[in-house]
């Protein structure tokens, strides 16, 4: 029992990985424990536009533990261009640590965790979408906060969050796409 | 498509919902989302020590959804004794109301919340000995933090939780109760 114990207390730590994003109405970043909690949601509450094929307590597993790895790296936007291939062989020196602290759970949270990396399942390209569309729901009814802050334009936005969220679920592509030619309009998005 | 949107824009609430623990580590208060991902997480990580009959996605689920109602109620700590029922049927027209916004799964939503309260299945149970174990975890690990600040006795905890963390996951009743011995003999608990 003492590993299992050890492991979730070492998972406390993700309650202290702040993003760039801040949750609706609160005057604080969104932390990435609460943040895989409402991703999980948005997947079960999307069930209805999964492809039937579609595991989604695979899904939901993958969500919880995706950002695990941040826990020894923080969290980086996606919009940051350098240095990725470093980022990720640190994320994933992480993750082997932590899901390692872990003899019998372990081996199938790391499986999940780089399923959910190469995203070449269903599974994992589902998740991908709802991963990347969240912070854009957040920022289309939060005045564009986090775009603003860091100065993100639209185009980069688009380029960045279309072609995961398109080709995981292609309904809510949809309805984010008219969204964010609204909030072009309105002028909510960085330099 | 909207109606999912509302739906998880109105979840965004449960990030300002305060328990009384504090997550290991930092100067806050812990809220109900990043609590249900913690949860998640250990009923997952707990898999060997759960009853081959236990559906251990349905356990996910539902420790997912099961603060829910708490966006219009508020969390009570376990060891609130009076208005018992008041506050159970607050929390059930609060649950109505968040899941009745989502016309697909809103449904499959509200039955996994009101398993979980009646507390009948063995998926119910293993949630609840999960749900009762993690911030015990956190006090043993921050000096009684929660215990102390509340007044809460050894005995107030041990009558408690004691009864549901044994009916749902006996090894990890095993594991406590030694622990909490411990805690008592070191003074980590309230008057």
């Amino acid at each position: 029992m003492q590993p299992v114990i050890d492991f979730i207390l070492e998972l406390e730590k993700l309650k202290a990985v702040s993003r760039k994003v801040r949750p609706l109405g609160l005057d604080r970043y969104e932390n990435s424990a609460e943040h895989s909690w409402q991703l999980a949601m948005l997947a079960l509450s999307l069930a209805h536009y999964a492809g039937p094929d579609i595991d989604l307590n695979r899904v939901t597993r993958m969500l919880l533990v995706h950002d695990v790895g941040e826990i020894d790296t923080g969290d980086t936007m996606v919009f940051v261009e350098g240095g990725w291939e470093q980022r990720k062989a640190a994320e994933l020196a992480a993750a082997q640590r932590i899901f390692g602290m872990l003899p019998e759970q372990g081996a199938g949270f790391l499986e999940l965790w780089q399923e959910f990396e190469l995203g070449e399942t269903a599974e994992a390209r589902f998740a991908h979408a709802v991963d990347r569309a969240m912070p854009v729901l957040l920022n289309l009814n939060n005045n564009g906060q986090s775009w603003r802050e860091n100065g993100i334009s639209y185009e980069r936005v688009v380029g960045r969050v279309a072609p995961p969220i398109k080709a995981g679920c292609p309904a809510l592509w949809n309805y984010l796409e008219a969204r964010l030619e609204e909030a072009r309009e309105r002028g909510l998005f960085g330099a």
